[in-house]
């Protein structure tokens, strides 16, 4: 029942591990979606435009389509007169007008194909209407106010690459294209296991000595917020080879991966570890990262199985460290941006030098600067420190720690307001 | 047709009318729902730990509870010795090992609660273990690995306040308090409303002069990026007041408000303006934004409708500065971070005095510090901005730019990776 973990491998040691081994276990099929369900979901393939976008030069304003030669030297005391001969709108005909001649003007709404022979347009704002004419107050050079074709996109031009993620904005893109699905890979399946005698789910009465299921929730939660993974999580399994078996190799028979959780170090009860050393092959045991030591992959029948810490932060630091970048890693695709700040030291952080650490932390600020300092609490495994804190600094191995008036990066707990303390 | 705006307000002054006004007509009653599907959602009540967390003492490591003051002075050359009465594990009840006494130590597993008279444990790499003895070979302190009764959270403590939108963490704490549902605000139902006769659905045939439908696209996904709003998109209605009147009339019986795309400026088209203007009811016409300055909220049966402009970035601005802002202090709850991160302004950014200028930047990096400049293409309204830029600097109303060498924060377009050109 001794603990030994030997020698662990580093973070980034495991993540290469990990994204070669969930690579060659899981295909990527690629499927047509709805651009309307897209969101989040990763292209399986680079888009190219079709077309130019812009399709056709248009006025990028309200006004008057002119020749820029028949403005020249328009000023508010010597405007400009020109001749009014037709107006055209966004959704008209491309030749409406006919072909503009000197010294004619076409009205023309935001969006309107520009008329033959006319290169720029006039702003209501510069102009003054009497009649069919149109007195222009000041001179416009070649394509003012006016979207040329191509300028937004040009046709063959790459507008998503294969691997992207996709935001509002590529949707929005994918339908100015006309394009009612996108090709993407299709969503991955996890399945979530809790295991442990003590676990209890939320709902349930609770017995002296057990505890609520919760690791597992977060868990859940966090694969869920990618955006491209359907989850399942199961009930808690208790620690007995037998019943943690069966419900992996059920789960597993029609999901990619496995995340476990509990049951990952070396201790009598540990069944995922005695599970896997038996019949399975083990990727890594172990991992120099604090908290989330424990943090390991396996394969059973050939699937990757993940093996989290019970402790809530522990299994976060090992997601977060480990678990979601080799999980975008498969996708060709970077981990997205997630929310910052840069931030001055205002008590020492400190590392043990070898490990990557994943520090809980507040944040204060005197108005101009923020500041940081690490959250102590007495067991630094609670789950309040990720509901108190503010964020997290990574600490990387060679690191000892940071000092009073350094600046680090400080990670935010994703899309959590700000709020802080404006006394330092 | 001339277009007029008068003197539009501020942003400011435009998100206080619109939290106030979605705060009069929208009545938000709460339900519970499932905590596994409670991501996002904004709880309606603060919830209190009923419990201490943990609830009762208990062990942070494998090793041997003690008491503490027995293993004073102990070393690596001058052992303590102490009899192992019994071995007690997470789950096990609370008593099973009885009361601890003098130079006695009881084995324990992480999380089994600590025997009475036990102050402390030794972890098993500080000891050796010999038949029905164990050595420790190093001294501890009073709850030295021990995790105490309420250090987590304290019973009657306010774990998660009222208009929290709900993180993974949170919905693992609800766990571990052994709920299974929690109380949030009822989801917003809001639909969007193209307006353009020169729009057609992505997926139809493109006649000459028309284009796709796009923006609804976006700022749907935008809306549904939130997570407590449920999003319905209708299809283009054309610029002819009966229809967008219907459309309009019919969304709203249903739904909690509306966002019209297009038509909000005052060309003869432009209908949304007219209905709103015939029988609605004007909250504020065009705001001190750019883009998007024809952003525009009135009420209609006395509900809210928000005209967006038919330009993607101008309906972007608009979105992020106003509607995103107001529909998240209905919640009592503050917007959610966006990613961020601090550059070096590498080319002037240039505003308008008197507008807050949404402005779209790129980054680069020496491999020190990051470089922003504006994203300067011809059209400053492309999607293409919104894709090819990293994110947006925001220019407040009495600041003319920012020159070259200042430090300004730059918002990067939520989730997008960030590859930043390693050359400046």
């Amino acid at each position: 029942m001794q603990k030994f973990w030997g020698k662990t491998i580093s973070v980034s040691e495991a993540v290469e591990l990990a994204v070669k081994t969930l690579k060659e276990s899981i295909e990527l099929e690629a499927v047509d979606i709805p651009i309307d369900r897209s969101i989040k979901m990763i292209s399986s393939e680079s888009i190219k435009c079709p077309i130019d976008l812009p399709p056709y030069n248009n006025s990028a304003v309200d006004g008057y389509a002119v020749r820029s030669v028949d403005t020249i030297g328009a000023t508010q005391l010597n405007p400009v007169r020109l001749k009014v001969k037709c107006s055209v709108d966004t959704g008209d005909p491309l030749d409406k007008c006919g072909v503009l001649r000197d010294n004619e003007a076409v009205e023309v709404g935001t969006g309107a194909p520009l008329p033959d022979g006319a290169d720029a347009v006039v702003m209501y704002e510069d102009s003054l209407r009497a009649g069919d004419y149109v007195e222009v107050f000041k001179q416009v050079a070649p394509f003012d106010n006016v979207n040329r074709a191509g300028d937004d996109f040009k046709a063959g031009e790459e507008v998503i690459g294969k691997g992207t993620q996709l935001t509002a904005f590529h949707i929005g893109l994918l339908a100015s294209l006309g394009l009612r699905n996108v090709r993407v890979y299709r969503s991955l399946k996890a399945f979530v296991l809790p295991t442990g005698s003590e676990l209890v789910e939320p709902g349930e009465q609770l017995q002296p000595g057990k505890k609520y299921s919760s690791t597992d929730y977060i868990v859940a939660s966090l694969l869920r917020e990618a955006g491209f993974i359907e989850v399942s999580k199961l009930s808690p399994a208790p620690d007995q080879v037998g019943e943690v078996r069966e419900a992996l190799l059920k789960g597993l028979e029609k999901a990619d991966l496995a995340i476990t959780i509990g049951g990952s170090s070396i201790g009598n009860r540990d069944v995922v570890y005695r599970i896997i050393d038996s019949e399975g092959l083990w990727i890594f045991r172990g991992v120099a990262l604090r908290p989330g030591r424990t943090t390991s992959l396996g394969l059973i029948n050939g699937k990757p199985v993940f093996a989290l810490s019970g402790n809530p932060m522990a299994a976060w630091a090992g997601f977060t460290a480990i678990v979601k970048p080799s999980i975008y890693r498969l996708y060709y695709s970077s981990p997205p941006v997630e929310p910052s700040i840069v931030a001055t030291v205002g008590e020492r952080i400190v590392n043990v030098v070898g490990y990557r650490s994943y520090v809980r932390v507040v944040l204060s600020s005197d108005g101009l600067k923020h500041f940081v300092k690490p959250y102590m609490i007495h067991g630094s495994s609670y789950l309040s420190s990720a509901i108190r804190a503010h964020g997290y600094v990574v600490i990387p191995e060679e690191v000892e720690g940071y000092d009073v008036g350094e600046e680090v990066v400080v990670q935010l707990f994703t899309t959590r307001p700000l709020h802080v303390n404006q006394s330092h």
